[in-house]
């Protein structure tokens, strides 16, 4: 028998004509009534090998109820995995299989998936429908709005892609029942960032829910998911090219990619690096007299409390600073921060070297630790 | 002593916040007065092995007068050059030396540097500044407008890309001079096919102009390549994302793809693939009872008066059909083509098979003259 789908939510992403809608629920991939936010009678399935064996077969399934041919494609798993090889692999699949502009490009699965999936959108044919199905959190809270989608190069993460909006997002919160304890960690790293930088009583609330979501309770991730796409939706709306508001929800990140370059990419996760980056921007925070310990303390305790790393590893000074002058972020060479200010506000600035040294030396796990 | 400049025309191809000015002249190149239509401090100048001994130092000279910094990168020249593999390098060699989002992607040389540049510039950090500087004609007259940016897969041509406007294109007719003449017909037929689809006078004008043209008259060069542009821009301008009116500049394209294809990338230029293309249009055209006998015959004159073959090669019915199909303008794999009705005019029609067959059959060269 199938479990019955239960809708909890559902919010548009105001773009104008770019506009779309997020649906939030539960097991809902199973419902061809969901089947209408999916365009086009050609849908190519983007996937990889861990998740095609959940979900793939109940998808394809459904869309095929709903009178849609699909096309699965499954990747390999894994954050390296995000690269030109397998863009160009998704591209020439499509080539074979003759789709025109009117194929609809679905991506299930992790923020992997889904910003390869939509380079994949962006650039077939210079641009065919794109729909996220995210089976992570992270991909749920982050990557269903913004429409930031990119391969990595050995130079640098995320540094190739495009802007491109999907037709819709449906975030399906069975799905995070079977995620491994680290991946929802991972999310909760930027739920709690959206708390941090722009809605102090959101953060808050998950103060006095980290216990719920952490069980996987379905409410609390409904709301979590709703209310940090309704803030970065928000966000992105006012700024949607990244001229300049929308770098506050890079809070956490420039030391986080950073991490993730230095360790060389999917050592940690990405929202485990983001976790701890926010810890170091709170801490260069509290150096620039802009947040007091007792909230940096807070916002520690909660990361913690949310199974992330606290420590920073130790990449060496050069190479920290290194790593974080090519952050895309960044222009003219000059390191940008994003800092609290105090916490439930985000400010954008520049931070005097002596300063960010004392951060780097605080958080950073020292050398006999390794 | 350096030659002097002459400013011929300036233009705007007007996409609201995306316009951007097409200026024509000679000599523009080594006049740092004209930097200004380059954005930036840093430019990264694409080009190929055979535009830069002839213009890549006195460009770089202008720009470092006008106070900017260059990153030349030199490519192998040809069209089989238009590949991720070249892509690739453009953007690692912009990550090597950190260039940010305010680096400016300067495009010198023909259509396949054109492309290939804007769609780096499409995809560095999701989007950096692009500057074009066209060195032949069909670049100046047909890449100049309409932000279509793509690399070529082995199993399709352009069909990875992006549209992307530029800044600004400065098209120098002294860089037509040093051109194959093979080039300069292969712009023309992109002229000439402005007149047949859009401007029955301008035909007109090429007609009784076209010893002028292949002669490199300056004058006449500068008002094709203005009144190319302005067509061009006007149609773009009505139809960016080409949903509809667009596709009429695919006139000879639906053809011409395939005998590109047919017979491997690189083997005829796009302009003489093109041209013949319009003569095999044209022929269905008088079929479909849409022409004149006589106005097939002035535009089949025309386009051997410019150097342009006239006569398809033999790739075999089947390979005709299939080569047409994964055409990207087709839509659920019907074959659509753009027809004159009459010269001066075009019409998006399908057309029965028997027609075809017998266009392909009268315009083919026979297999024993193979």
């Amino acid at each position: 028998m199938k479990p019955t789908p239960k809708l909890f939510a559902e919010l548009t992403v105001d773009l104008g004509e770019r506009s779309y809608p997020i649906v939030i629920g539960k097991h809902l991939l199973e419902q061809a009534e969901f089947a209408h936010h999916i365009p086009g009678m050609r849908v190519a399935i983007v996937t990889n090998t861990i998740v095609a064996p959940l979900y793939l077969e109940r998808l394809i399934h459904m869309l095929n109820a709903a009178g849609k041919q699909c096309i699965p494609i499954v990747l390999p798993d894994g954050e390296e995995e995000k690269n030109v090889d397998n863009l160009m692999h998704v591209l020439d699949v499509l080539l074979q299989n003759k789709c025109d502009r009117k194929t609809t490009l679905l991506a299930l699965g992790g923020g992997v998936i889904g910003d390869l999936t939509g380079f994949a959108a962006a650039t077939y044919m210079r641009g065919v429908p794109f729909v996220q199905i995210p089976t992570t959190l992270l991909a749920q809270v982050d990557s269903s709005v913004g429409g930031k989608t990119a391969i990595n190069r050995p130079l640098g993460k995320n540094m190739v892609g495009a802007f491109y909006q999907p037709q819709s997002v449906i975030a399906d919160t069975s799905t995070l029942m079977s995620l491994p304890a680290r991946e929802l960690s991972a999310g909760l790293a930027e739920v709690i960032k959206h708390g941090a930088i722009i809605d102090a009583e959101f953060f808050i609330w998950i103060e006095n829910n980290i216990v719920q979501l952490m069980a996987r309770e379905d409410h609390a991730l409904a709301y979590v998911i709703k209310r940090s796409c309704e803030i970065k939706s928000e966000v992105v709306r006012l700024d949607e090219r990244e001229t300049g508001l929308r770098a506050i929800l890079n809070f956490g990140h420039t030391f986080g990619h950073a991490i993730e370059a230095g360790l060389g990419y999917g050592e940690w996760l990405h929202g485990e690096a983001v976790g701890c980056g926010m810890v170091m921007a709170a801490d260069l925070s509290v150096r620039m007299g802009y947040l007091d310990e007792v909230d940096r303390d807070r916002l520690v305790a909660l990361i913690k409390r949310a199974g992330l790393p606290v420590i920073a590893p130790d990449l060496g000074n050069d190479r920290w600073l290194e790593l974080m002058e090519v952050d895309k972020k960044n222009e003219g060479g000059k390191i940008k921060f994003i800092l609290l200010k105090p916490l439930g506000q985000a400010v954008i600035t520049q931070a005097p070297a002596d300063l960010l040294e004392a951060t780097l030396s605080s958080c950073v796990r020292p050398r006999h630790d390794a």
